[in-house]
């Protein structure tokens, strides 16, 4: 692909030759031949292209590339979306043979759309639905009665349980697991946890663990994308729900019951307990982990391994554990950075404070 | 089923009348139809009858329900199990026909016992046992040697590796792994860990990690469950061991050696170090790490997100990163937020000192 | 095998009986046949002995074993490795029959060395390279284009997805995930976090979550590990590195562009995001973040369960969240412990100053 069509697939513009053919692009440190096209949109990597071996480039509007520096370079019109546009350019899409794969096991009466593909070692249970265009790679599972939309990439190893409902467009990674059952309990009579929390004590035993099955299922919205190795749990009387849009990482772990709003971003290692509401927009940074019943107001932003014990209102940024508003978290760190200092300061005191007294009783 | 069957099972009795047929049990605000039984057992849920448009509901003995607001009502006569059983009423378990499916791959000398299942794309490989009832679902991998119970729930995408023993009754989640090699390597020479903890200071590299060997395997024991995606290690020169009635939620991780006692409660994303021991009935909540060689006593309860590093006494409730008595948290955490105060408290005494002084040297 | 071989592979010798018969390595507590050997090399080990059955035994080279505990012993010339090398000599390999079995699915464009095993359910795409002696086992799942090197173990639910390369002699763990997509977006406008970040308040909303294709791949070098149920995403425009020797526990997460040096030990649950370097020999414990772009010197030792934000000088030791060098760590805690008597020291001199004050006004 020539330097003119991306600039046009940018709605940007070329300055000098447009018709250098482009390979692939490139970190601008790593750029060595002709058809190596050097990202250099944000700052960093703007200032690096004068060190590079880069003939071409992609800048952001407004910069002013040195004279000489590039043979060729694209001005992107849309900076802050023109590294995405350019990886959906050089993608090199999943592609598969639409069909069922002789090594595949389908159900007789599950219902499959137009174009859907099911890999080499897939499973499709009885009853399930999927829509049109869908790819079922390998080795996926895909349970009883569950419904799966149209234009949906399920990678390998992706366990998708009964009566599991997902919207279009949805991508679940490598052994992502969607719909166990909820980690759920009771005992017969008080626990030890329950005992801790009313007294402080441990007064009880737990002789039994009672299991409260899961009666609900999980609902993924339209867009939705699921990283590898992430579960999450379907509910006990109703549905877990992920609202459209919202992308969750690898590894992140969202409980029973749980009720996920629209575009969100949760981060890897993140572990949402059963039952918390997450508003729309809400960024959930790696490693955070949410409490049970906990409710995080629409587009809060929570910080990198915080522990949120208690509601949050929306528009929130919380940093910590326990999570604190990101202001008191600064402070917080602040007065530990000084804590040295404070016990200099209290000693000081305490001995002048003594002198003085021996002073006064001579 | 009718209203009257549905409080037999609970052991219970029925206000109203007890022929009204009820297809599913609810959260009080999401009953619609005559069908839906509310489920108002705990008292939010019961205060939030008055504003649903639920006609019959399942309540605790002791409230009082006013008049007219159900058609009918069930007085649960066990209300902490109440909703386990009534989940396990309206419960529809995974079902699969007996037998091993054509897309299976089970060695000659597996010995399976009467009534297993073994799913499509599952393999079970040379010298394996499977006991009565089990069924093992879709893309399952059992090893060499494993030994698995009677009446097991095996989800699909489970690795249950080489010679590991499984009871009676065990659930299994998606793609968890039971048995994979601990994590144990050994250097020539003092490694830059070692130098670390004896010196403070780095004085050494690792210039070879020589791998120690798993020869031990994993031992769960009866009604153990693990969730999706969680691993537990094979032992070094002994089995790692869970003992029976533990509960794993998803995510979790357990090394090498280590042993874990009956009617434990593990809750998602905790990692155990490996030869750490856990004594029976403790509840570790979410995230809680426990570092290796760690003793936690038997009953004791640790917070979500905590850190142990050291022996936990039994019946010992704990919090916090480092980990510290639930008591000495709380007052840690008081001590925090009047930090600032402090600050400006000494501030302030300074301040008076100095005047004091410049008074004197007047 | 007899007690004088063990010696000879351990390069030790035996005191004693030399043709004795060994079935297993135990630890002494657990020894009790004729047939067990006590591995009492470390110190802790070696006390243990005379409370044990051993009647046999591997010591540490200047040990004074008493008289008559032990029928026969062997001192091992290299203590540091003989638990290592021990389980070399015990341990039963995973073992397959060459070839693709008969319920593998293989392209017929992939290539596969002498000697490769491809096991039942496992897909290999299209394009995939393996070398000679790979063990591929079972419902493993290989991508298009993928190349793996010689004498690799690839166990049972492995995800490797299109491009990715690996080493020599590595091994993957159950249900690990190489080469999903990274966790990148980005939003036409200013997002919640870019707010946050500049301005300590949340002025904007995320409308629309535009996805960053990875068109990197995953590259392995040799004698990595890789453990179960953990994930390493693929880069953006670049590759997602991990040096050679390093080994890699369970469910770990490794962001897009992350570039790991040679013979790092990464623990459990220890999650790296988008963009951090990590120096050669750096040990990660469990649970550590590293948040994105940050960069581990080479030799660090980061203490479990802490959060790095931002770079760290090589050789250095850290510990907390967030964390700080570990001297700073330890006074930090020992303040904390303090901070009780602190207050209560500075309520002293407040009433004391008052006090003065009072008597001057008099």
């Amino acid at each position: 692909m020539n330097l003119g069509k991306i600039a046009k697939a940018l709605g940007g513009r070329v300055v000098g030759d447009d018709t250098i053919d482009i390979d692939r692009p490139v970190e601008p440190a790593r750029a060595s031949g002709p058809g190596d096209l050097a990202v250099a949109i944000d700052k960093a990597a703007f200032r690096s292209l004068k060190d590079s071996k880069a003939r071409t480039a992609v800048v952001a509007e407004g910069v002013t590339v040195p004279e000489g520096l590039l043979e060729a370079y694209i001005i992107a019109a849309r900076p802050r979306t023109a590294l995405a546009e350019i990886t959906v350019i050089f993608d090199v899409p999943v592609e598969r043979p639409t069909g069922i794969d002789a090594g595949a096991s389908v159900a007789g009466d599950a219902k499959l759309g137009k174009g859907v593909t099911i890999g080499a070692g897939s499973s499709v249970c009885a009853g399930a639905v999927i829509g049109a265009g869908t790819i079922v790679t390998e080795n996926v599972t895909i349970g009883d009665g569950a419904r799966i939309g149209k234009g949906c990439l399920i990678h390998p190893g992706v366990r998708v349980a009964h009566r599991v409902v997902i919207g279009d467009r949805v991508i679940l990674h490598p052994n992502a697991v969607i719909g166990a059952d909820g980690f759920s309990y009771t005992t017969p009579k008080q626990s030890n946890f329950e005992s801790a929390k009313l007294t402080g004590r441990i007064e009880s035993t737990n002789e039994e663990l009672i299991r409260v099955n899961s009666l609900g299922a999980v609902v993924l919205g339209d867009d939705v994308e699921v990283g590898a190795n992430s579960s999450i749990d379907r509910g006990t009387l109703k549905d877990t729900i992920v609202g459209p849009g919202t992308k969750i990482d690898n590894q992140v772990q969202i409980g029973h019951n749980v009720q996920i709003g629209k575009n969100c971003m949760i981060c890897a290692q993140v572990g949402i307990a059963g039952s918390a509401v997450i508003g729309d927009g809400v960024v959930l940074a790696g490693k955070v982990g949410v409490a049970d019943h906990v409710d995080v107001g629409a587009n809060s932003v929570i910080g990198a391994g915080s522990g949120l014990h208690t509601k949050v209102a929306p528009n929130s940024i919380m940093y910590g554990y326990p999570a604190m508003p990101m202001t008191e978290a600064a402070m917080h760190w602040t007065h530990m950075r000084r804590l040295g200092d404070l016990f200099k300061d209290v000693e000081k005191l305490t001995e002048a404070a003594a002198k003085n007294e021996e002073g006064k009783s001579k």
